[in-house]
């Protein structure tokens, strides 16, 4: 198996989407993570640029990493400055890596509107940078910017400037697609041209690839290059980046391993990707796409109820790779579409045994189709679907039962704020009337009835919510419109999500928080 | 330049997303926007399967389209039947459309595994299907289901059944890689191969092509299918569908006419392109993918200071197309990466004129950095940008100020909820000290600062909100974690979006109300 290496960029290109924004410790867990699942480069930002990216290079000296070597990224040398005297180069070779990668302009067009040099003096930067570095023992990869566009418009200049890295001793020549225009076979054709050049002008260099997602084929456009002759590939997880994202490695690495039969990272890695790919997503705090290939919660999701019997008796028949080699895992999906069948898996994953022709089960499915009319939805609810089909059974045990509640939220003249709640709690006989503070209504809310469930269930001091998430139904009509809200509860040893639906945010906050107290307590 | 014929499936495979659900109304709503579009062939749903289906074709009896087909989609006869005593196939015709499409199985293991019948009976199916439709003066699409896996694991069946279908009078037949694994390689070589047979074996039949993302290949997958030879295009608005989604229309339209020459849609209709994306995702109530290629809000958004000043010299240095094309625009954001160029920008389209070495401008970049950092985010709240920086330039009118708010949510013990808001405004002298009921805390709040402001301000009886937006930054700590809340305004002639962030949703919710009242003032 012939061996691909991966560029990670994520925390370079990657951290350019807008509304993304990684602290120094962000970076730090990211490269850790990075590490783990074997990936040999990471770019790590541009020393100099700003103070994120020197705090992230200097605690970089005191790390050790096992697999993957973290790289600066620069530009090349400014016109007419000699390298050595570059206060921007200086910058990168005080971040002490063995590797540098450093960019230069590989599109005359860019040179007159962006650099506004000379063609000449673009291709002197560019060979000095490079002679600089290596006089200084790194190892050099070189990003041609805006290759594509270059080639295409004036293939001898684009080629002329890689010649210049090539020639001053770059390891690497990556080509990129800066813009995200290009199309698999318009990237096909130019790498073969390049690899072409590169033989027949005895150039002894690699080729990498970098490409942008603008036309939605960024994956493709990577998979087509690797076909043309490229061994690097460049991406970010999760597919992050500016405008519509780079190449999504967390795509990239099965396609290329699974489907293409190169080597890139050891089994047992790639069968952390789905946990690489979230971890990533949560450190951003950025909501994961559960839509994503491989690595996404629908990804080997089932729902239509022909589907799910078949692939039960065999999985080839609807997955196109087992979901743990990518340590994801397949789902039967709860919905108004599933039909018994679905409804019946769910119900022996949860230990009960029903006929397919029992009306508890058809009670179920009716309960579960009204609650949807509302607004629920059970996908991602898994503790609220576990106490409904309880309810329809009729094995529901009233633990406690909520019969008032009140929330406050008022302002001082000091500027602060203050959230309270009172709750009234009935568990068999007795009447728990507690209040207690809180940084928001459902804070509140949630520490009056823990406060006032205590006493008779000591466990609930255990539990705690993990994740809180709104969103809102049909916004369009404004805050008057239906609010679902999902609460995650954890006791330390698991974690389970419940669900509410209503106009108004407390109260359905205050049916996700009380069955997840519920569904914790009878655990 | 030659046609593609354009297939949506938006309304069938499409709502097989995890999540989605479209009424019957939707369903019209969202055809009228593909005639518009100018799609021929819109697949509606499979009547029989369900009584939504059921409705929307009954309703399509009396409704007219301008550039659309709307076409029924069913499996082929059952086994051991007559297809004309088939009541699934007469359901079918009773939808009285001018155009079907049935699918067959391709792959012999589905035939085992999902029909359970016999390879022949399986080939009869087909047959028997397509011909009965023929003889009821039907024009058919036959979808060749898993065709790449069939094809790859039995070639000959494969090519047996859709020889059958063929024969049988089929105009179109689709050529589906139903689970998705596919890459573009493995459909080009595979679509090279019917197209030989096809002429080969003297058969009538034009080929398409419907692919689904689970590799992250779909837009790429049909590429390479329409490079070799197919002219009907499968696909779904946004890439909607099951698992991973299908083939995202938003993508192949404009690859395909802008950037391969083949004519799909008239340029006017192109350049709707980013509305009818927006109005699918707003009708299905899923947030829009602004990092979606050609059509997201990001996908024209330039960030870094040097991007921004080459772009508008010289557009075409950073934009892959003409965001007009396709209804969508350049946009510059503003973000602690911003640095000066995009700051000045943004003031000049606000219709300030200043220099870029003005100490106001240096105190809006670091009151930007502040906010950002504590969780703001100004790229999608432009009016709470420019109160900012009326504030900063000390021009910021104190048209009202909130001295106090009181917000108090109870349930009764019939089960209903009252929320109520009591605020204290001060205008000028006079101090308003007004409360009101809502469907929640925030529509209390906001209709208690109305009820206080109409007496001096009529205008805002003629101002509502019209989205309201609640996202939990670091979720991770339950509800004590900050909350970031937008708020879109409308007074019947614009719309502008405020926001507030706060550990409390109320108080988030309360800065981003006031602030869009506010700025609606001062409009």
């Amino acid at each position: 198996m012939e061996r691909i290496y991966l560029y990670d960029t994520t925390l370079r290109d990657g951290a350019q989407r807008e509304g993304m924004s990684l602290s120094v410790e962000d970076k730090l867990r990211i490269a850790h993570k990075l590490d783990e699942l074997g990936v040999p480069f990471i770019e790590g930002g541009w020393p100099g640029a700003n103070p994120k990216d020197d705090q992230f290079f200097e605690r970089l000296q005191s790390t050790r990493f096992k697999h993957s070597a973290v790289v600066p990224f620069c530009s090349t040398r400014r016109a007419k400055v000699r390298a050595s005297e570059d206060a921007g180069l200086l910058k990168i070779l005080a971040a002490k890596t063995e590797w540098i990668t450093t960019f230069g302009k590989c599109w005359d067009l860019h040179v007159h509107e962006s650099l506004r040099t000379s063609l000449e003096e673009n291709l002197a930067m560019i060979e000095d940078t490079v002679s600089f570095f290596r006089t200084q023992d790194r190892r050099v990869i070189f990003d041609c910017e805006h290759w594509f566009d270059g080639y295409y418009k004036n293939p001898e200049y684009a080629l002329a400037a890689l010649r210049a890295a090539a020639l001053a001793g770059a390891q690497w020549v990556v080509l990129c697609d800066t813009n995200g225009g290009m199309l698999p076979q318009q990237i096909r054709v130019s790498v073969e041209a390049v690899r072409d050049y590169c033989r027949d002008q005895g150039l002894e260099v690699h080729l990498g690839i970098h490409t942008h997602n603008d036309s939605e084929t960024a994956v493709a456009n990577s998979l087509a290059a690797v076909e043309a002759g490229v061994r690097m590939v460049h991406g970010t997880i999760n597919g992050y980046g500016e405008r519509c994202g780079n190449a999504n490695l967390c795509a990239l690495i099965p396609n290329l391993q699974l489907k293409m039969d190169y080597a890139l990272i050891a089994p047992e890695q790639l069968a952390r990707l789905t946990e690489v790919s979230h971890f990533v997503s949560e450190v951003a705090n950025l909501a994961p796409n559960d839509h994503a290939a491989y690595v996404g919660a629908s990804a080997f999701a089932h729902k239509g109820g022909i589907h799910v019997s078949a692939v039960q008796r065999n999985p080839q028949t609807y997955e196109h790779i087992v979901p743990e080699s990518v340590g994801n895992r397949r789902r039967i999906v709860i919905s108004d579409q599933a039909g018994l069948s679905n409804v019946l898996t769910k119900l022996t994953e949860m230990g009960f045994n029903f006929d397919r022709h029992d009306p508890a089960v058809g009670r179920i499915l009716q309960q579960i189709k009204l609650l949807e009319s509302e607004g629920y939805q059970f996908e991602a609810a898994e503790a609220s679907f576990e106490l409904l089909v309880r309810e329809c059974l009729e094995i529901r045990q009233p633990l406690f039962s909520l019969e008032g509640l009140y929330t406050a939220c008022q302002t001082f003249p000091d500027g602060s704020v203050r959230s309270e709640a009172t709750v009234r709690v009935r568990v068999g006989e007795a009447l728990q009337h507690t209040a207690a503070d809180g940084n928001g209504p459902v804070s509140a809310l949630d520490a009056a009835l823990r406060k006032a469930l205590v006493g008779c269930y000591p466990q609930v001091a255990g539990m705690h919510l993990v994740d809180y998430k709104v969103r809102i139904l049909d916004s369009a009509c404004g805050t008057s419109a239906r609010t679902r809200v999902l609460v995650e509860s954890s006791d330390g040893l698991g974690r389970w999500t419940t669900i509410g639906v209503s106009a108004n945010i407390i109260e359905a906050s205050c049916r996700a928080v009380t069955e997840g107290i519920e569904y914790g307590l009878s655990r």
